[in-house]
């Protein structure tokens, strides 16, 4: 288990986790883009995100939903935020294992990448 | 009936049309930032992601799983892609229209806004 995402998830590495349930795991990203800048990642190893298949359709729901509901914790619903997926290398990905950005609470640019 | 994307969703609007179903639509961005980068729309109207309630988790997903269909299609699943989800003024939000852009087929930057 070289993951350092599974090794989070399962509390063997620290980290400043918001929120956890039986399926995700969220917590602070450690080299923040942004004044909030968190992660979201199931609890489950998914390498990236063009390896979901039709039954992880609610866990992405479910990660999303659980997103922004930490939005609002963080008061950036209103003013704003972004959601980003990297999947592979081309698309960005620095982390195996499937992660969902949150960033906000500064005007984001709109060069999306 | 004043929404750019409902009106492109109605097909009152002509866009390059790459998928659609009674729940979402896909298509071209008009202003691309890669050489792939798409959009995909729920049919109904959702001004932004902050409005989602639990019961639009499926849809969420579901605009995903086309996502990655779609990368599939356009040759981006293996070399990397990267999903987007603007919501309001700081999120870099343009249209006041739910979407999810699709970017890639280029080496996209590590800032994500």
């Amino acid at each position: 288990m070289d993951c350092i995402f599974c090794n989070i998830a399962a509390g063997k590495i620290p980290s400043d986790i918001l929120y956890q349930d039986e399926k995700v795991v969220a917590f602070r990203d450690v080299n923040p883009q942004a004044p909030v800048h968190l992660l979201v990642i199931p609890r489950k190893h998914i390498g990236q995100l063009s390896e979901l298949t039709e039954k992880d359709t609610p866990l992405i729901g479910h990660m999303i939903e659980v997103a922004n509901q930490l939005a609002k914790r963080e008061g950036i619903a209103e003013s704003g935020y972004r959601l980003v997926i990297n999947s592979g290398k081309e698309g960005g990905q620095l982390v195996p294992h499937l992660h969902l950005h949150v960033l906000g609470k500064r005007q984001l640019s709109g060069r999306l990448g």
